[in-house]
């Protein structure tokens, strides 16, 4: 057996064999653990009384309010400004960060607001969607869609901001929790219901509109590529309408896919091409198209060509 | 930018926008935490040794058992108080509360030895069904179907006893963990094996016979509403009979849906309707029928009518 | 109601008829907990300056490698023993526990500069393959897809050194978290891309060429059987060749059913069979054959035959 | 050696022997955590900035105050309410029990800026009296003296409150961390400066003037007894005038033993009579009396008469 | 300055200077934090209903013992064997360690019930001697002397079974928190009572009969010596009569120093010889002799000869 | 009773009224827990293999120092910049912070071995003084004297490289633990041995020569003064020759006040004068003078003059 020195020399060649894999003398990336801490202060902040320990007394609200703007915007301050320090492509000097990171933080804090204008849409929509849900309270206490939603909103403020790595991290807490990927650039309308949730996904360009509803397993996703970096910002994920319902495990692929409003999507499809407004579709619907348009997508980036 | 009070301000102004998504003033809910502790001894109660730091000696179990039972019987007893206190349904008047609280507590622990009787038969299903199982040991302490079953089985009693949240907040601790999601409403029979398990779903309404096995991904559910409150008590799920077998990622849905027995179903498959005792069917077989009798369910109701 | 000394007697009653699930006098399993913390630093070994607290100065490195290594082979070779000791068919005497336990986990550590060559391919596939990654370091420090990869690649390597039930528990320990179960028995090839992840499953006796991408959803699994201990050691699962493209929700069963190189299989499809090098097949490709052959499989293990 | 049952049963026995050393069937005393946890905030709302984990911004510090006094009023209102509960002699009804409790910690946190006005002149006194002091910054962050002063004026203001149990189980908090143990029903004027502490003793009774001085190891205490509860409410220690030092180790005892005005009594000294304004005394300070006149204290409730 | 590795060199020249104080390659010692968990769960053992976080009911009160003492013995009995396996003059064979340690765990266990039988006693005497008491409750809850008289009482019944190291780090505990250093081979009667206690030291060959009283900052000590090792075993410190008071900051010094029944000494004194049945002397007695009898102490070994 | 904001106004008013007591807008002192955290770390340092988890190996014992070294310099560096930064005499610009304190950490690091090379001396004085000792091992892992002194030696070269308020800080976590008062500023030769220890107190300008031997309740201190800040700097405390022993309780004062080589000091003495070599005194030796030269201390900045 290799001793100890032995074995430290075999992982000190590995780490110069690879600097890809290796951070040697780097300043720590944004802290994981700060960031939960920071979504679950937002939640109690985004839905009093619903995540505190004790209640929250009416005499009481402004100073509850103001104690978690604080401790909120000061550490997602001192996080942004680790993102940014570690982001190359964001070119800012070393003055310009403490401005930047704290400017950041306080215009989020000014969209809380906003956040509670949407979510008290989705919380409606989830009471309205499912026979199961027994109050509002049962909702927001315990769906992992209203959750997932949650952190989504959240995270698709701070994308919006051009926050780097912080709004994916803190969508992978939820992924990690619910199982329900979404991605924090999607655009998301108003009365969004997600029921149960393990398994969705919801790609980087994916647009939604309102009152849509979608179940377990579905996927609003990209087609295949091995060359991801050539397509970076180009729309590779489909465009969903109003009051569109879809069923489990179906999965609808490509930028130029557009789902009409009304439609109703049956479980278990696989959709790659558009579907017109008020239809509604199963597996075995012969409109359904498989195989996509190949001068849509350029063949040198993309995989998909039946 | 806005200063501290402005910021203050304008949250305090969407709380009082939004009463539904704000409890102010409103005593706490049960505490998930506690649950959590609770689910994690009830475990220890159920499969004694298995999840204890040290050995049980038999010298010591007896005192090992009254230790658990007193402290989950107290500890369950105040969450349920909590969660009588905050049902307005409930209806029961403060001094009511203190004897339902420790009478339901007392019951549900009295159910421990029937778990106990139906998880054994979960655990043989396992070793039973699963070639890379090396031992029931294993299936016990780190299968995620097994947990998820035993969550499930103690959900399913606290349901019975009729405590409100409680049972579907731990089944969320479950999901949370396992992605399988199990409505504590649902009503399953001895011998029930999950196999990997991510992604499953059964309904409140559901009805599984014995000797049934499902794999990941399977939905076995109910068809879409935008009216869910109206539907509250009606038989929504499909129900599953005797030694019935699901492959990955099928969904079943509809309460009138029936799955005879021994029916072995396909994966991918999208079924809402029935499928006769002894039949293998997949997504090709001619006879699933893909579209809903409109009769069934009102249309004011459901959103599905392909 | 009953008092706390008739529920003691109760439950110690049923302690006693059902002897497979309590544990009474029996030597503590394998601590999760410390399994877990083992885990996570060995993320820090193989990633160094990734999840560490501080940044790890070039002086400093050397240092740093020896310290975990010391940590990481004292505490594995202590649940090792503990797994040993647990297993009645490893044989061992309590003699030769302590030198096996010590051997095993110096083998293992001399395998992280082999367990990091991959990982390097498996990033370098992540960065490639999604056009959502800004950066390798994102990839690394939260795609779920690689956090699963790195666990099962750690688990291979302590199966293959023949360690009882730690491999499977770290599996689920990330299976928990990301909702993606690879058995640790499995063969994969480098530059092995999961995207999203949720759901996917890849059974003990699957082997995957390099090159690889599967979504969320997929599984490589096995036939159902009721009758699993008589199939053990069996090859159950799939072949996957080089280049292989594997949409959302498909499900790729059986011991002898071959993916060929450079195949794209779409998504949500239910395969039993071969499929030939080159090919691309959705739910509607007509070569796709769901019975099996029931020659392959002795029906008096396998439920599946149509 | 005995069985566990054996044991059990002795232990058992030896409760039913002793009911003074056991509480059985009782509710809780006070929870000492609660109360140091309350302590802590409490600190921080008297000295704000110096043990808050961030920068106190002015900005912010209204919210900072209602928020700790929300935290502080709730958690200190519970622990009074059992005090008070577990109190045979307060006579309180479960009715009032609740009323009393929140007024009485409504009425400690107006006392606030009163108990912040005293620790003003105790950090001058210490700034004043010790050369090895650098700034007041020092004082207030790690003097144990100002930490035990801190403390006791919290103490006796619930003291006066007529909080039962609280004020000595706070005071005996500050006793294990500093070594200096005053009596919460001390009454002690403004500019007390106890320099290092370890050791002093200040008792119920004693009563002390303003800017005096006192080092580690003095005893302002009572005469020994055997028959305790019926000296209870008496004067049994010493009253100090304004403007006096005490060297370390002196021991100053009796309730009619009066310190004058402007007094300095050296180290080591035993005084169980009175000094007269402006005397320095030391160990062999011929006007010192060692016996005390019996008539001062019925021989049947002290054992002191030499 | 220094590189890293210079400092480590430096560092490491200094382990190997001085073998002493450094214990490399050897197994640890004793766990304190092991320990102190033992003493404090001993405590709710001693007395039960104090320090538990719920009411101890009579229904459970067995179930509470038995509990208590199967997690006691088994922490315990691990600490005995490390503290046997670390000590050489003990010599145990390997095989010998584990026996021993169980053996002395349990009869430690046997022990409790004489324990309280002692502390009843103490608490008693604490209430009759201190007016300041307002009930036996507040003596339990929250006196330092009778916590420190607690931890005297279970380290002298260890020490009584020859365990090593253990009873000193106990000891070591509680005058970390009281200031108060009892040795735990000093032989202590009923109706202790320590008043206040901080600076109190008690050697390890003091005798203390019944019905005695101490305060704050007395010794019960030994002549100093400069060649410790050799005047091991030899009675070295006091021998206290029944009904003894001794005030504050006394000093009693010496093994042949026997102070009689009913004696009372007052504060500051400093004695190193006998002092007669039903005295009363202070620092000015004349018959307090100074000087030690030096044929008493060979001159070799201590340096106290005046 | 007030609202809550009548509470907030009146503590808010106090805090604009006494400035000294607020620190408003000023950034964190120092952490006293990250100090705590650094001296148990470095105690473990200085002695390897006592206070560590797990056995050193030697075969790490050099990746053991790397480890430690990394840790407490990174952590100490950061801390003592937090010192400086808030130091307005240091004069420190912001550019000089970073480099000041990471040059002062390293220089401290460097003063390890010196520091191991005095505790052997201690350690070994400790052993051949107390009779009570069974092995060095118990006193290192032990005796509250060690520990006093072990962190008055980290605090003293703290206080050589003149860092502000880090060494007084954690020389009052000593003091909290031990009862032992040890200035960082005193001078402390070799083999120095404190027993029992509690109520000990060695002033900032204290010398002490080599193998001292001292007991529970010394004061080594300077005498009261009303007007500290003047005498800052100037020799208050007293010098100790070679050899000397002082007992229990005694105190002695003055920064004139030299104890000649070979002393011993009887307990309970107040001693403000010389006392030459050789001698040994007690409470009644005619030599010693109570009475201070008034011209050594000008009487405008000293209150002791008899």
């Amino acid at each position: 057996m290799s001793t100890l020195e032995q074995k430290v020399d075999m992982i000190f060649d590995s780490y110069n064999k690879y600097e890809l894999t290796s951070r040697i003398d780097s300043d720590n990336i944004v802290s994981r653990d700060e960031l939960i801490f920071i979504v679950k202060e937002l939640r109690k902040l985004l839905f009093p009384g619903y995540f505190d320990n004790v209640k929250v007394r009416s005499e009481y609200v402004k100073y509850h309010i103001g104690e978690k703007i604080e401790l909120i915007e000061y550490k997602l301050s001192k996080q942004i400004k680790r993102a940014l320090d570690n982001c190359e492509e964001c070119g800012l000097s070393t003055e310009e960060l403490d401005l930047k990171a704290s400017e950041t933080a306080g215009a989020f804090m000014e969209r809380i607001p906003k956040i509670r204008d949407y979510l008290y849409t989705d919380v409606q929509a989830a009471y309205n969607g499912d026979p199961a849900a027994y109050s509002t309270q049962e909702i927001i206490y315990c769906y992992p869609g209203i959750f997932a939603i949650t952190v989504y909103r959240i995270a698709h403020e701070l994308w919006e901001l051009k926050v780097p790595m912080i709004p994916r991290i803190i969508s992978e807490y939820a992924h990690n929790l619910t199982g329900i990927d979404i991605h924090p650039g999607a655009t998301i309308g108003e009365y969004f219901f997600i029921d149960h949730g393990t398994g969705i996904v919801i790609g980087e360009t994916t647009i939604i509109g309102k009152n849509v509803k979608i179940y377990q397993g579905v996927t609003l996703g990209g087609l295949s590529t091995r060359k991801g970096q050539l397509l970076k910002g180009v729309k590779r994920h489909p465009t969903i309408g109003d009051n569109v319902t879809i069923y489990s495990n179906s999965s609808i692929l490509g930028g130029e896919t557009v789902i009409g409003n009304d439609v109703i999507i049956g479980g278990n499809t696989f959709i790659v091409s558009s579907v017109a407004a008020g239809m509604k579709v199963n597996t075995r619907s012969p409109q359904l198209e498989y195989s996509v348009d190949s001068a849509k997508y350029n063949s040198e980036y993309s995989d998909w060509i039946i």
